[in-house]
């Protein structure tokens, strides 16, 4: 925990360095920017509730049996082709990087095998840094955004905050030719992150017909204009993603569901579950195509990636001591890992502010490095005699994939650290998980790889290119875990190869801090159930060591990056402190009438940046209360003030666009703000003030805002604690929450402030009482 | 949609014979009574929501690092022990089941391979009838709410209702022994319903450190006194429960999320998750120490029940066909299935009515029927020869379990529908979805075996023992799926085994109506990854289609005994309504001053049922802004009033229990307060106001409600809409909300009314507003 809030705080600090955007408040700090490619960027929060305005009301009333069967219809299709495209295109990328860095082993291996391992190196290390630069340069030129993961700012739009650029076509598009290139480039990364995002673009790509430019201008599209419905596609993404990375679709269900949702209905994790069958079955369709040799080298291997089915798994109580030592292990690097990586990540991030010239020398660099590292090694490591009972075919083999490579042994012998070193990513792991072969890695070759895998770990995740981290931590843990099996050696009865699966689970657990669906994603990838009880073990053990000293690397990266996550728990000290207290410390709320001047509309959109402002009617023309049980009008006298409630940003907006202005303040007619407004109207984003052309003349006019406004916005009373509040506005997926006084008499505003994201974040507090902050260190409940 | 509604109605209609408890409103219906176990209880919300007043607030600033350590440890020590105590007592259970059915199926078989047939019947149904009248007798006696499967009651306390004798101990042990009884008596019912609750009541009772009478007295069970970490560890209880049955800890924790639990945290995830791992470990333990012959005739089997991991599923674009048939044949099935039984529930209930005697006789006829028809429809087969490759030991066989059943076939011949009936369910199971078994069963013989269970599916449910839906539903889809995997023939590549395992699947996912979790239980259960994409496109087809027909099963139990669930979606037409309006059609709310008199809250408590009084203070004494800056309380002038808060009927009770009085209206200090009200007093629930004895110069004094006040209640403004209200109230977990007025001026109340969760539900609305009813019809969003 104090990681997490240390690295909120030292991002608001970094901030202040690039802070035009806005002007802050000296109390209480709103910050919406954050850092998104190594810019720093605005940020805006997502409308997740319904606006009920007039309109919304009338269109909702009016949408007849056939629009809603439409609506359902398209909401399964759209998850149906979220899942197609996802499939397609992890196939595509698996066929792109399995015979880009096939062909390029092969050639080595050739080169090696007639001992010109000079020309060997050379060709090794520019393949791969030929690789690696079409990767760098598209993502530094083209797509900041496709760098790295991902996966945090997928997850905070899920939360809420809408990173700009995350899921447009261009990112996509560098994200998919990027990934191959990095993968095949033989970098420590893996596609399974990048994988995600991509699903996740796709699902916002055809969520709105298509790239921002050529949109599909289909009607029916228009249901889904509205973040509501975006985020439960981007859901469903994301679950295709992984999915399709580990071919895991109900570990793909359990990852958005575990690790990346914030909201969640049940009704979701249907519709997920939806899209990753289908993206099962374009699989396996295509694995089915290629098994008969049409995809080049691709084609091997089934459904299941890392298949130990074949072992029968026998245990006893004694096993249960190593699993620990794994589960503790695995949670003490993972925590080690996080640490670290935080601080190569920071530095890094200071190196990338310099220019693209110094991201692509970053990348070069750790390139190079690699290639060296991998063509080298293995020379270290000596030759070992075949078991003369495996065939000639099997041991020693030259070809792509295969346990036993002979690299630069005599005929008989082979090279057991080229056989992990010398492949590709993938193949290591499964060279790396096989069982049933006690003897064929040395514990130095072990420790060799291990150390290594380590250090590219930290040193790669961070360069500009579509980067995963499921793989290097694979990579890690599986080292560690057959090393620990080979020293185990008689005293246990699990294979070695179940012990560098147990590693590698262990760290996962350990960095990630994700259960159920590691569990599951693991059960998927092995295909073994019987393994199931001490995975689940060894993953509880981990989380829990690990989550003794820091959090996941995914909230590490979030508060890096200044993503402004909003915490399912409130912190303790939140409890002694209310709303109002907390609105006093801001500049006062910026309401309007319910009849407004079109010049004061203009002038507080010109000098604010809030996305929405209560609409206060001043004197009580046309009371709520339809029956007069409790109010008449009368009786509330000339100076009350009445809370109408919450125009958007985007609808005042639409409202000074449209010209929709009257030449005096008073009421309009229903049925003529129908005719303006159409829901694709009111639905659009994006419009500036500063596009906006009025004359003079409209400036002195008035519009009626009252149609517009959201009549019913959630409200909380100012003695409500903030613990309290932040659960009703993470709960309902809130962006505004209006604060309304204790006491109401005339001539006090019915509304007192208005709270959003950024003022509800627990560092943002902090910084503003700081008094609350010595009870910080008390476990949250 | 219509049969839900419908359900809720007649519910609300007939329970007015019952009604003494409450006077109604003329208005709208506030019914809160349902049928639990054939009888009508009054039911209570539970209190999920952190009480905040005084009291809380300074017991949780004190409260330690150590305390804070002790809570957590607790947490993780009670799911521990709710694993523990579940894996144990379902291994008793199977153990005791096994060896009861075993024996007594030997001595059958020994009879009827001796041809005595008469004796044999009398036998079979002799036994069968007295372990029945065993489970209906200990059922109706001692424990009504043990009956049936109790997932509806499980579902409905943790959506916040909590039905009265649910978790007792004495419901624990009539359960346990009921649900031996019935399983071994041969009955159509599982024993995985009843393992779900009764992990549920073990995770109950261990949180509350014993029965009711003899509890624990360990202080640090004290943290462990609120609805909230009961709710938690009844979760735990529920997944370690379903794990228990289908020994599928991944699939008890998604079952626990998918169909029981309402709120859902991950912290949630990861502790069930611990449950159920623990369950496993015993499960295996007591495995691997029965396969030694330590367990009577238990001790077959291993982790996975139907294991089907030998076969090599191979299935291609053709095969999505029958895939496709089966999904919409389960749909189909399903749909009927849940009708049909809720036609005969109710005919039940009417029978169950009358008396004890009636539900034993019911009972007793259930099981002759099901004895005479086990018993004698195996006649009607034909016998079959022995396939010449089998070994004599398998072919015909008599032991107790074994594909091929000798029955009253000569040598060498077996009898097919013996080995389905002749046996115990799990076998019957077992048996049917044997693989590489083409020509096993007979056409004949299934559609036999089919039609049997679909009869027994129906009218065995509702009798007063504990009874499971799971074995029932698998026993009839298993048929059908087999049957149609026999038409098939040579058209399809799969085998007949997995068309029986996906008919099961089917049909569940057709009446159940879930998804992940039945693909997760079926997953563990057959041990086969592969079939996996299969399944999911079967699961969802079968949900798609059964949802078109009518709800779930669960849900329409849960209309059909009355228990006020709050449904995850507001009904669009609730979006026409203000709560306001609903306010009003309620009678007026009873609010209570900050200082009152004692014969007053007497009056107040004897009078309503209510569970939370609105405190009220009449003149701003104590104005809450403490810098002063917004209102002054001169200003308020003499008829302002304000709103304190909420006040729990349990604490009223608890300031009258002890005596907690003034002899004149003022506030008190603080500390008394805390001398006089430690947290388990507050805790301490159930206390009537006809057990407080107060004397009439009590009743005179005085009492400062102040620091007993919950002073942030969630609270919405009267004209919000009753569909965004529903949202907050079930998101945040809230029993009571206030509504505050739009408008508010001198002599107005601050408070205009209060919602609780029977005021919110669809039918009772409905019922008060009919004109919403006519846009009813329209599709949920």
């Amino acid at each position: 925990m104090g990681g997490r809030a240390e690295g909120g705080e030292r991002e608001v600090e970094s901030n202040y360095l690039h802070q035009t955007l806005l002007k802050r408040s000296p109390t209480l700090p709103s910050n919406p920017l954050a850092m998104v490619g190594a810019k720093v960027t605005h940020m805006e929060s997502l409308d997740y509730e319904i606006n009920e305005n007039d309109l919304f009301k009338h269109d909702w009333r009016s949408r007849s049996r056939i629009q809603v069967l439409q609506y359902i219809f398209l909401k399964w299709t759209l998850a149906f082709l979220v899942g197609l495209l996802t499939g397609i295109v992890a196939t595509f990328i698996n066929l792109a990087v399995e015979n880009i860095s096939g062909f390029k082993i092969l050639a080595v291996t050739d080169l090696v095998t007639k001992r010109r391992y000079v020309l060997g190196f050379l060709y090794f290390t520019g393949a791969n840094l030929a690789l690696t630069m079409v990767a760098a340069i598209l993502c530094v030129c083209f797509a900041p955004t496709a760098a790295g993961p991902g996966i945090p700012e997928i997850k905070a739009y899920l939360n809420g905050v809408n990173t700009p650029n995350m899921f447009g076509a261009s990112t996509l598009i560098v994200k998919i030719v990027g990934s191959i290139g990095a993968v095949s480039a033989g970098l420590d990364l893996g596609k399974e992150g990048p994988l995600v995002h991509i699903g996740s673009c796709i699902a916002s790509l055809v969520g709105q017909g298509g790239p921002d430019n050529y949109r599909l201008k289909w009607r029916w599209l228009r249901y889904f204009n509205n973040d509501r419905d975006r985020r439960d596609l981007i859901t469903c993404g994301a679950a295709s993603g992984v999915c399709a990375a580990f071919r895991a679709p109900l570990g793909g269900v359990l990852f958005a569901l575990e690790e990346i949702a914030t909201w969640w209905r049940s009704v979701l994790l249907w519709r997920t579950f939806f899209s990753t069958a289908v993206v099962v079955v374009v699989l396996r369709g295509f694995m089915e195509y290629c098994r008969s040799g049409n995809c080049g080298l691709f084609g091997e291997g089934g459904l299941i990636m890392f298949d130990v089915s074949s072992v029968s798994v026998s245990y006893h109580a004694m096993d249960l001591i190593s699993v620990t030592v794994i589960g503790v292990i695995g949670g003490v690097l993972g925590s080690i890992y996080n640490y670290l990586l935080h601080k190569v990540l920071r530095l890094y991030s200071l190196v990338n502010e310099k220019g693209r010239l110094h991201k692509l020398l970053l990348s070069i660099m750790v390139s190079l490095f690699t290639s060296a590292c991998l063509y080298f090694l293995p020379f270290l490591a000596g030759c070992s005699r075949c078991d003369p009972s495996l065939p000639d075919t099997e041991c020693p083999t030259n070809s792509r994939s295969g346990n036993f490579r002979q690299f630069n042994c005599p005929p008989g012998y082979y090279n057991d650290l080229a056989t992990l070193l010398h492949t590709s990513n993938d193949n290591a792991v499964r060279n790396i998980f096989s069982t049933s072969t006690q003897k064929e890695l040395h514990p130095l070759s072990l420790i060799i790889f291990f150390a290594l895998y380590c250090i590219l770990g930290l040193f790669t995740f961070g360069i500009a290119v579509p980067s995963g981290l499921f793989l290097p931590i694979i990579l890690m843990g599986s080292g560690y875990g057959r090393l620990l099996g080979l020293f185990m050696g008689s005293y246990t009865s699990i294979d070695q190869g179940l012990y560098a699966v147990l590693g590698a689970a262990s760290l996962m657990a350990g960095s990630m801090r994700m259960t159920v669906s590691l569990c599951v994603i693991f059960l998927e990838l092995t295909n073994n159930l019987l393994l199931l009880p001490i995975t689940m073990i060894v993953l509880l053990i981990a989380k829990t060591v690990g989550d003794y000293f820091n959090p996941s690397i995914y909230e590490i990266m979030l508060n890096m990056k200044g993503l402004p996550f909003l915490e399912a728990h409130p912190e303790p000290w939140m409890r002694n402190l209310t709303v109002g207290e907390l609105a006093d410390s801001k500049p006062a709320v910026v309401t309007l009438h319910g009849v407004e001047k079109v010049s004061r509309i203009v002038e507080v959109l010109r000098n604010t940046k809030h996305n929405g402002f209560p609409v206060v009617d001043q004197e009580a023309i046309y009371p709520f209360d339809p029956v007069g049980l409790r109010l008449p009008a009368a009786s509330a006298g000339p100076g009350t003030t009445e809370l109408h409630g919450l125009i958007l940003r985007a609808h005042l907006l639409a409202a000074l666009n449209e010209k929709w202005f009257l030449s005096e303040p008073r009421r309009t007619e229903e049925w003529k703000v129908r005719e303006k407004f159409t829901s694709a109207v009111l639905a659009e984003r994006g419009r500036k003030i500063e596009e906006v052309a009025i004359t003079e003349d409209e400036m002195e006019m008035y519009v009626d805002l009252h149609p517009l406004t959201n009549t019913t916005p959630y409200t909380v009373v100012e003695s409500m604690s903030v613990a309290k509040a932040i659960v009703l506005f993470r709960q309902v997926g809130l962006r505004q929450m209006l604060i309304i006084p204790k006491y109401r008499a005339a001539g006090i505003s019915p509304v007192v402030g208005i709270l959003t994201r950024q003022d509800l974040r627990a560092s943002n507090i902090l910084s503003a009482f700081s008094h609350l902050a010595k009870s910080k260190g008390l476990e949250r409940k």
